[in-house]
């Protein structure tokens, strides 16, 4: 097939295009972004990302604190204080959703409670004394105190007291995600360890202990399917019960060396533990607290979760109870629950890359799939124009809804391209360029970035393939 | 037909039924929460609701706050602070659901800036001495001073100095949803004036001040199609220009009666207003600034959104320009556009809502459908598993997913739960109740809350109608 009848069938292909509007100036290809009813795929040069070379890594931080300072995921604004760009707020909804839907499905209800915490209240439970310095506090134009909440145990047992609720009700599981504060000695690490944070943080209320110890299960097991979802090799760790009887608590780990946690394994049994239930932090020799072996390794880790059946501890300053004709008041034994969701968004991205590379969970990478069109030059205005069809196209199935986007910065190589996208994880490119010798007519390469594979396929197969192989929440 | 043969329909219906697995125990009808395929519906036993009468409305406060604090959507916390509740939450996901959405269209990116805003950024514009009481301001543990951002135009200037971005990147458009502070002298009326909400602010930065002008239509435009979608009648009134020459202000208001904006609509051209713009605060004898009629009529408004064209106000304090070969450097024109999102949450109810009743813009409406199955009694075992047979096939509709859900409180009569939902505006209830004279046999009754009409239709119909009538964002 000649060259001419191949720019034919391209043009032929652009049905679609008119629903663009594509103008063209002097200068070159410049889409004009109108309202559409095909969601029209984002174009590199519109985007807020940055392109250059990494540089050396300090030894004072962390791979993915680097790559997400280089790779427009981060900027930095106050030490332990960063802003999120929109490559890293697409990760973030992501992660969001799919806390959600987990959520969800074992019947939690969200919420918001506010971030300035009455002093009155942090006083009640104690903590407003034994939290310390990590505490920020602050007074409003009255003089009347308040701290920026990190954690919510006060205000939501403070507000659950006041509901008379149906038994049915019970267990009641309310959780929200909003930005905590905390005032870190030393933040570090970019997200890992910050000052401001985005947290999930789910408490549940319960009648009876054992129902309670039900419910702790039932978002134990919540917290492993995330995990799951994400790819991520959860370690969960038998964390100390405390000063509170009976009472149960795990840490979620993922194993790293920029980890600041330590939790031991037990070599004979498998069991996880963190320091402080081996007696590692005593006099005394360490030992498994299941098996009783003394062969423990020792990991480092990242927490990014935690479990705790805090039992009736705030049920009681709060004076919340819940009331049973006949047999009267007992306190709602209570659980509380975080994940840590910007920790996690850099902790899951310094477990999996490169030195280079972010390397995301496929089903939060920022978008699915890049459409790279040939350089400008000979016949590049067809080939632009096909690649902006077909990735319209991609970008308005069921699946990829608004997970295509498009590198218009044809005065670059596409090799050059290329390798941006594969240092911003992207797990997809397409690449439509000119008729080689080695290339079929009508042929689109998909590089399966992650997998280091590629494969020439016809549109059909790319829509087929793309269909099979991209996640999406 | 006889009411055995009846029952037997409705048996046969429940095919669906073995996936929710109902556990029938001795007090009633319980249905264990586990992991299912199908989405089973919500149960109001199970939800953070509280039903009972309101009290007298306070002259002090307005209809929708009592609303609000009465229907489960707030939690008081702190003068000015609210809780946000599982019913409320579901309605602000959805208003930042189309924002979100609308912003996408003109391609605005998302992102999240800090909320400690250090100082020395604040003093650089003058605003940490020049808004006064109003701004949140503490110290962190080495005494670095920090305030609570009411919103970002320096920190987001400050960012984008930093930038090297090419011409195609303009106009750029950040924008972030999130939660700002307001030290309030006098907070009331719940979200009408908070010290704490959530507010989507838009930073946009353009080359030139004619693009700027262009862009700035664009995000006005975008403004218009959100309070379409939201069936709301927006005013859109001129705002006064303040001291920066050549720029655009508009603030956009919802007329109330609780509203603490006036604006001034010309009884000869139609022009809003606001009071600066009209000379209504000098001594001058006040006009429209279009015709220059004096025949002005004073509304009284809610202001839910402003919009100003900044110039080079911000991008000269913090040099963020734009470098073009040949020409050298111009100030980037900026424009910020806000949207007071729980401001709107309330606002939105205060001019629709009823004495007792809550009324959502329908697309927003926590939930759309609620069904109600007979009251405990003759024949309700059968007629609870029909009802959640249908309200789950509901529920997995496509347009309805996660919409849906039920009142089974079967111990209170049809008519009390009805006007539960009533109260909480749930746009549709479907009741799945026994035979009696007026109506035919396998015909759920449909009330259209809103409309106030009710149907009585056939489960093919009912579907129908629902997939038609209802509204998801």
């Amino acid at each position: 097939m000649s060259i001419q009848s191949w720019s034919v069938i391209r043009r032929v292909r652009s049905y679609l295009w008119d629903t663009q509007k594509l103008s063209i100036k002097k200068q070159g290809l410049v889409i004009c972004p109108v309202r559409h009813k095909h969601l029209p795929p984002k174009l590199v040069s519109q985007m807020f990302i940055k392109f250059g070379k990494m540089p050396e890594v300090s030894p004072f931080s962390s791979k993915s604190h680097e790559l997400f300072l280089f790779r427009s995921v981060l900027y930095p604004c106050h030490p332990g204080g960063f802003h999120l760009l929109p490559l890293g707020q697409r990760v973030l909804d992501k992660l969001i959703k799919i806390i959600d839907q987990e959520m969800e499905m074992i019947g939690a209800q969200k919420l918001s409670l506010t971030t300035l915490a009455p002093k009155a209240v942090w006083s009640q439970s104690g903590r407003w004394e034994s939290t310390g310095a990590e505490l920020f506090k602050l007074k409003d134009r009255d003089k009347k105190e308040y701290c920026l909440g990190p954690t919510h145990e006060e205000l939501v047992t403070d507000m659950v007291r006041d509901l008379y609720l149906l038994k049915a009700a019970y267990p009641l599981k309310l959780y929200q995600i909003t930005r905590k504060f905390r005032d870190e000695a030393h933040p570090r690490f970019g997200l890992l360890r910050g000052r401001e944070f985005e947290m999930k943080d789910l408490y549940t209320f319960d009648r009876t202990l054992e129902n309670a110890r039900n419910t702790y299960d039932i978002v134990c097991n919540a917290y492993t399917e995330i995990f799951k979802r994400l790819d991520l090799k959860v370690i969960k760790a038998e964390a100390a019960v405390g000063n509170i009887g009976g009472s149960l608590s795990h840490e979620f780990h993922l194993e790293s060396e920029v980890g600041e946690d330590r939790v031991y394994k037990c070599l004979q049994c498998g069991h996880v533990a963190n320091a402080e239930v081996t007696g590692m932090n005593d006099e005394k020799k360490p030992f498994c607290s299941k098996c009783g072996s003394n062969k423990l390794q020792q990991l480092s880790c990242i927490e990014v979760g935690h479990s705790f059946l805090l039992g009736t501890k705030y049920s009681e300053v709060f004076k919340a109870a819940y009331n049973q004709e006949g047999v009267g008041k007992s306190w709602l034994e209570m659980g509380c629950y975080g994940l840590g969701v910007t920790r996690l968004l850099q902790a899951m991205v310094e477990v999996n890359c490169l030195e280079t590379r972010l390397k995301w969970p496929k089903v939060v990478a920022p978008y699915q799939v890049c459409v790279i069109p040939q350089k400008e030059g000979f016949m590049s205005y067809d080939l632009f124009n096909d690649a902006h069809r077909l990735a319209t196209e991609l970008n308005n199935m069921d699946k990829l809804k608004g997970e295509v986007f498009m590198d218009d910065r044809i005065k670059r190589s596409i090799g050059q391209r290329l390798w941006d996208m594969k240092n911003l994880g992207i797990p997809y490119v397409v690449i439509v360029s000119s008729l080689d010798e080695g290339r079929m007519t009508g042929m689109y390469e998909l590089q399966d970035v992650y997998k280091d594979q590629v494969y020439m396929l016809s549109e059909c197969e790319l829509i087929e393939t793309l269909n099979l192989f991209a996640k999406t929440v």
